[in-house]
């Protein structure tokens, strides 16, 4: 038996026992005559004390040559300390040690073992195993596990079926990339990794099984941005014999299970709000409405006042920045640089100080009067005190800078608070949205989304404004994740894929085995995903998923622990009826 | 709102409700004034009724052009049934329809949606989507849905993290072809699919998360034998700072919850059987002990009777038959027959008859007298009335064939009771096993099996016998998973390695970041794995797995469904830095 107790559980009421512990040393101070060890596992910290007066003086010399890291078990009796430690759940007892054994010794580690780490990124991702034993590292992993669990809990205790869809698949019709997989039995042939289980989710739903999840490992192949993972985990759901309102209320349930459970925070209904809506007054699809700051938009009363800038924009919209009247001229100039800058890409910004006597000062004076300006407070909701910044040009690039900007001050503000959560329903997104590449109509979701039956007569005369059964869970400015109801029948399938360019063929080429599917009874459906890493990691409160993730990788797509991917032999591409083609390769 | 109840859960109290209902049209009994409609759905069936008296003749009309496997949704009335269904949950009601809507018709179904099934194994499998409608396969998928929560409760509650490991890995040290995966954003190099997550859990044991499991699929590119999958789902366990006798208790803790979970059965301690023990007595290291049949080995009461067969041989086994002795002569012929098969390979079988009068009558009559029978009788723990079946040989080889005999006869029997549980730990397996072809000792586990401390001296003299700290999980004849006690120490690791006749080089290549991660602190750990796919399918007295898994693939590793593998797109290839290279490929 390698311990009695982990060094997470002794206290008082342990005085006087003798047990058995084995962790890591975490730090050794050498007094000469006294040695205190602090011995780290899992659970915690235990204080190790070994003096001239009650040590052997064989164990004390050998204490003495422990390094950091070392893997050790102690024999020993549970005694009371002297000077507590309120900070830790051990610190009221440390422990005599008797007899010690060394388990396993460690070199000394490339940075150091603590919450607060000298290890770099790149350093910290080559030793993951290393940087996996620090508490900030550790505790996401764990938390992650709660979460899981919560959710097939909750899904369970709603008669939701956890199925496993297979990995080892053909291309799915979304997108990206598809990483693929070479045949050895099957030879010049691939599998394709999923993307998404959609279209096993889909086929679930015509064999009946009406309420299916799955938490699984998704992948694409897309150049990585910071914080994306080629392979990530997405909890996957779908239902049959449904409407939109009750997947919301499913999956509200859901979140509202995970906040109260993991967060011990109740939320009540989440609000609803429609894609327009949230494009108009946030100038986003995944509004954090922790804060205000909502847009105001300014065409009818900035228009017609000689200011040629806001009389060429087709729209002109402002927000309101608490306590931005005190700026300096030089912090304002910084925002204005800041909304130039090539991320952001606005030409240029107008601001108007709300003076606490009630008057207004603004940079464009010379063609706006105090009455003019009062009514661009009335719009943004400003009050003395603030700051109206106002940003103007073609509408979705304008309202792009302005959330851009919106989401900046409220972060260097402090109003973006992790312990508070605010979610709700994006709902109503369009069904399509034009491509300037292609000229031509893209699904918005996927091709199998559902258009509202009171629009379809817009799908002739202006395909743009059909909306479509589609949703998105949003939290704290984040999609948690979407969904939709799916197209059921194949007449306003067929009808949709005529819309979005597919000749009759190559639907069936695509999608045959789904629509094969349809012919045989398909129930009304519709189901959502969310993305395990980014919920998980905004529940804990973090902005980053990497610390919620085990091993992930960097944004070369490589495992720099492990050092994958790597080179195959010959005899292996042989076996799988391949050769390298390294000359032909042109960087995509 | 697409149902007010599903078709599993009116009963009496429901009389005179309005009720709103839909699902699948199971079967239209149309007797003219009268019709009837078995409506399914995943939870059940209900019966529904429109007749002549209460019905509206359109809607009458309407209901004589449903189809099988029609989508429809009905609302109507809860009425008592006149002739009561005892079979079926809903047998007490019916539900006298009002209005009906077809929610989308159905083409008439390849096979019938029926328990037993019309459809042959290919055409179920082509069309899996009608085939989960049918209650073996969806039942089979809900029970899997149920063991998997129920092992997560249970290591949840035993302290257990589920850590998710990655997918796009690097090949590892196991016996059996990786699936890789090219990299396109890393020209000419691989990922592979993990066999397992072997290293990783050993990595996050060196990380300190001292109690890790994770359900989770592997991948192998082996020629599928019946019954393998290139994708299976692990259980995959590992736990530090414990001995081999901590592990077995918490799984078989573990497994002992599921029986009595999901199969409402108590079972005691696992008893814990040697290896040598289970290859002497079963010929076979995952005995079925829910019956008898054990060997009775004869050497000392079968030789020098100038028998040559016997006396040439290095094992004479026998084992006695239940009631085997009224066998006719033609069904003993027929069972020599069976042993000489080319899967089995015994070049005869002497048989020995347990009359019910004490004496005996065998095929060897010349040879041996009735007291020398009455000594096998002994060894095999003959009775009166039964066939002891006697083969020799080599020892190893006739064990295998007495195994495959007892296996078949207790089959033939009726012994092996698929209600009935008999899991069994096998112990002390040997560390290494000779291989023919490369005339050397290979790891039997695999090179990080620890052995036994007490055998360390034989690794020299004797390597076959030394024993490994390893462990299979036996549950009726099926080996359910294994594990072992890992090497924690580089002086034991570069020994073995040493002995499987790796050179350093090769080591530090192909374990390269886990031996440099032993260097770090590495706390003694071992750990199992559990075949899910396997396990389910047992606890549900199941002899196959394919039921268990939503979307199998057939024996080429192809999913008929779907039709994957497939080709790809030169452009995909191109991107990947591939070309194939179909002329140079031969068969492997």
């Amino acid at each position: 038996m390698y311990r009695s107790h982990t060094n997470g559980e002794l206290n008082l009421s342990n005085v006087g026992q003798e047990v058995t512990l084995s962790g890591w040393v975490q730090k050794v101070r050498d007094k000469g005559f006294v040695i205190w060890i602090d011995l780290r596992d899992r659970y915690g910290i235990t204080q190790l004390i070994l003096d001239e007066d009650r040590t052997d003086t064989s164990l004390l010399e050998k204490t003495k040559t422990l390094g950091r890291e070392f893997v050790i078990q102690i024999r020993g009796t549970v005694i009371e300390r002297q000077s507590k430690n309120e900070k830790i759940k051990t610190g009221a007892i440390e422990v005599l040690v008797s007899e010690m054994q060394v388990l396993n010794e460690a070199l000394l580690p490339p940075f150091t073992i603590e919450d607060e780490t000298d290890g770099g990124e790149e350093l910290r991702m080559k030793y993951r195993y290393l940087d996996i034993r620090r508490n900030p590292v550790k505790n996401s992993l764990i938390f992650r596990h709660q979460v899981t669990q919560e959710v097939r809990n909750f899904l369970t205790n709603e008669a939701f079926v956890e199925v496993e869809t297979p990995y080892l698949i053909k291309s799915t019709p979304e997108g990206a990339r598809d990483f693929v997989v070479p045949s050895r039995m099957n030879s010049g042939q691939f599998y394709a990794l999923p993307q998404s289980p959609q279209t096993f989710k889909q086929l679930l739903m015509v064999g009946g099984m009406d309420k299916y999840f799955q938490i699984v490992k998704c992948f694409r192949d897309e150049d990585l941005r910071a914080d994306r993972q080629p392979e990530f985990t997405q909890i996957d759901c779908e239902m049959a014999f449904v409407e939109q309102e009750d997947i919301l209320d499913v999956f509200e349930g859901l979140t509202r299970h995970l906040l109260q459970k993991v967060n011990n925070i109740e939320i009540g209904d989440f609000p609803r709000m429609t894609f327009d809506h949230a494009m108009k007054t946030y100038g986003n699809d995944k509004p954090d409405v922790r804060f205000g700051m909502e847009f105001g938009e300014l065409n009818t009363v900035s228009k017609h006042r000689n200011f040629k800038i806001f009389d060429e924009a087709e729209l002109v919209v402002g927000i309101a920045v608490p306590g931005g009247a005190f700026y300096t001229r030089k912090e304002i100039d910084k925002l204005v640089d800041w909304v130039k800058r090539p991320q952001i890409g606005a030409l240029g910004m107008i601001y108007v100080k709300c003076n606490e006597d009630g008057s207004f000062k603004s940079s464009v004076d010379k063609f706006y009067d105090q009455e003019d300006l009062a009514k661009w407070a009335k719009e943004t909701n400003a009050k003395a005190g603030d700051l109206i910044c106002v940003l103007s040009g073609q509408t979705s690039k304008v309202r792009a800078q302005m959330s851009a900007l919106r989401m900046e001050l409220a972060e260097r503000l402090g109003l973006r608070n992790p312990k508070e959560f605010a979610p709700l329903w994006v709902v109503d997104f369009p069904l399509l949205e034009w491509d300037e590449d292609s000229a031509r109509y893209h699904a918005m979701h996927h091709p199998f989304t559902s258009p509202k039956p009171e629009d379809m007569h817009l799908l002739d005369s202006d395909p743009g404004k059909v909306r479509a059964n589609a949703y998105d869970l949003v939290l704290n400015g984040n999609e948690i994740g979407g969904g939709s109801i799916r197209i059921h029948d194949k007449k306003t399938q067929a009808l949709l894929f005529e819309h979005l360019g597919f000749r009759p063929e190559e639907a069936e080429e695509q999608f045959g085995f789904l629509l094969n599917a349809f012919e045989y009874g398909a129930p009304p459906h519709g189901g959502l995903a969310f993305g395990l890493d980014r919920l998980v990691a905004i529940l804990a409160g973090k902005e980053t998923i990497r610390d919620f993730i085990a091993f992930p990788k960097n944004n070369s797509g490589r495992d720099v622990m492990i050092d994958a991917p790597s080179k195959l032999d010959d005899s292996q591409l042989t076996e799988l009826s391949l050769q390298l083609n390294l000359a032909e390769h042109k960087e995509v």
